[in-house]
């Protein structure tokens, strides 16, 4: 038998990107003007290329920097030791932040974060060698369409200085119906999230109950990022029985997700208290949530999401997928990962619907939406491909905006210097 | 982009053979003189082959026949979809039994216990069709050599009525040194573990502080397979405090282990009390084991052990891999699951030195054993080859040894009339 051809990488390229972002609330502010990412191309001698996407905060592209030089060499199809050479790597690393989250998710592992870029590139370029979409190397499809939900904002009309947007306003119960409707003729979503904590809970429960009212049949999900007390989190609950598929996140840290859970009717979800492999067994002792909100940008990658998903599948625990704001590359590795992931038994998030067309790095055309849903590529590997002058224009746009790091505090206090960041707000 | 090509699977054949066994002892009873596996052969649209193998018990084969219909057309990327169809054809399976390990194991899952030489088999072709090791299917290798430790038994001299084997007898601590040592020396074993559940506990104990004597420096490790009652194993523990690398099954089920572990000095391992996904909460809720052995057999083969192995990382458990008698295929498979395997913290068991050599179905050569490990096999799928003339050959020993079921305790009952089976025995 012939030996195995190998496949090792030669270079590595990361490109810092900014796109055009909307002015989202949240607990923790506002969305900025641009949000950032950072776009991994890997080579190998070959003549493969792969793609991976992820946070482009600047002590994250500093760690991916710092760890793309040890990867050189490594064997395409040895993600464990390209974990194994990142885990080293990160010992010389002496930067902190940079989680891409703004303070939201601050936990998770650093090295899985890190990992996870090069991971999707190793699998795509897998893929292009193999001549398989990146699914059949999660052991196989078993679905073909996946579906999202609509992932609501209370937003405001425009960036402060700038026209309004074409979403406009929503400050309220109406605003967010209207928005909803939208996004659903839009899109088609069968399944509605929340983004809340950012009013108070009695005006959130009541754009809870509006969206109920306008759309019956659509599960509904709020997710306020722990903006609460565990009491609030509990009336919360307790208001919205019958009326929410899960709850997500309603208070930080797995003792005080714990205690809501003992005192509300709908499952608690989060992707908040349970961000790492080192929180899962904490978790799992507390009784702290029902369902587990995989991301993975911040797991290491869709080979360790899948380990996540052995895991709540093994303890009885549901899988839905988080969502931060992100292109077509992400969105490719997310379609993958949940067609091969059995038990991911929710809609996805996905910022999708708030990002430009123009706005992408990929040659358009093989993501689209269709009744809330994205037919998973069948094409080898991620089956998305680079628009070279897109990076480009998205890298100038990058360098052009100034900023470095997302910081949806810093935003709000620059437009409402009395904001205050309070965790729990209520 | 070019459609990624399809392998469909086009006939799976199932062979049930018999290789030669020796008596070796255990608390069920004695091995019979010949063994049962079954090897799988699938066959795909595109003219390639992958091999499979895994108990040769009756009811075991039946369910692999009733499933085998439903797997044609399978794409052989797609074990995701494999498995589900085993689900749901084992709705129609009305047998019992058929656990391939005499009443030992009796808890894990069917349709994994199934799925895994499927799963063997069609990672064997996705090798072949990638042109890559099984191994880098399953994240790259971390190591480029497998350790197992040395299987002691007690045995008699030969089967009765037959010459005695090359083994001879080991029925005291003076025939387990012997034995020990001729094994080290034959195969370079660095570490031993002895089946124990045979003799009293204090015998066995006897026998591991003689191999402690012996060999000082080889980790060491017990495994009555539950013949103790708590108080016993308590006992047992105690004794060997710093001799035992860890005591395995002591007594049998979650609670009775967890009691156990409570009370002695070194972990505690299972391949009996956690055997299925569905009892991994259980103990880690209840603290019962320390060490999990996997076994691709029962856990439904390389990718859920895979998952598995993600499992016992995130919550902490020491993972190391167990054994049944069997034949260069299953080798294979063991060896590449373990080189994939990052956290295999364990000399894995195997109980190849007590098959002859030329008691096997793979050409020989690829396999071997030096200083107690086995050498990652680098060329494309498990790297092993069928020779049709030995499974034709081990087939015909199937056919005329007459055996259907492994049944150690009938045997040992047919020569002993007054044995007994006892569970917890002392």
């Amino acid at each position: 038998m012939e030996v195995s051809e190998r496949h090792l990488v030669t270079k590595i390229t990361i490109t810092p990107i900014a796109f055009r972002d909307l002015p989202l609330l949240n607990t923790v502010g506002v969305h900025e003007t641009f949000a950032l990412r950072a776009i991994v191309e890997i080579e190998t001698d070959s003549g493969f290329t792969g793609l991976g996407e992820t946070y482009g905060d600047a002590p994250h592209i500093a760690r991916l920097k710092l760890v793309a030089r040890d990867l050189i060499g490594v064997d395409i199809f040895n993600i464990s030791e390209m974990r194994r050479r990142i885990i080293l790597g990160l010992h010389a690393d002496t930067t902190v932040g940079g989680h891409g989250m703004s303070g939201m998710v601050t936990g998770s592992s650093t090295p899985d974060r890190v990992l996870s870029p090069f991971d999707v590139a190793a699998l795509d370029i897998q893929g292009k060698v193999v001549g398989r979409p990146v699914s059949d190397l999660l052991g196989g499809a078993v679905r073909s369409e996946i579906a999202f939900s609509g992932y609501l904002f209370y937003k405001w009309a425009g960036h402060p200085g700038q026209n309004e947007d074409s979403w406009g306003a929503a400050l309220d119960t109406a605003g967010i119906v209207a928005q909803a409707a939208r996004m659903i003729t839009d899109f088609g979503f069968t399944a509605l999230k929340l983004k809340g904590g950012v009013f108070t809970p009695e005006e959130e429960i009541d754009a809870v109950r509006g969206l109920r009212q306008a759309f019956p049949n659509h599960p509904l999900r709020l997710d306020p990022n722990g903006a609460w007390t565990v009491e609030s989190s509990i009336k919360v609950g307790q208001a919205l029985e019958g009326v929410l598929e899960y709850l997500e996140d309603p208070t930080p840290g797995i003792t005080g997700m714990a205690a809501v859970r003992r005192g509300v009717p709908m499952p608690l979800a989060t992707n908040m208290c349970v961000v790492s492999f080192d929180d899962v067994a904490p978790a799992v002792r507390e009784g702290a949530v029902d369902v587990i909100l995989s991301d993975h940008h911040f797991w290491g990658g869709l080979r360790r999401s899948q380990a996540l998903a052995g895991i709540t599948e093994t303890f009885g625990l549901g899988l839905s997928m988080h969502s931060n704001s992100h292109l077509g590359i992400s969105l490719a590795a997310m379609v993958h990962l949940a067609a091969a992931t059995p038990n991911l038994d929710y809609a996805c998030d996905t910022h999708w619907p708030w990002k430009d067309t123009d706005q992408d790095v990929i040659v358009p055309g093989v993501l689209s939406f269709h009744k809330g849903a994205v037919t998973v590529p069948t094409t080898p590997g991620l089956g998305v491909e680079l628009d070279r002058d897109a990076l480009a224009r998205l890298h100038e746009q990058y360098l052009k905006c100034g900023l470095l790091n997302r910081d949806d505090t810093g935003y709000m206090k620059s437009i409402q210097p009395d904001y205050e960041l309070l965790s729990p707000r209520w």
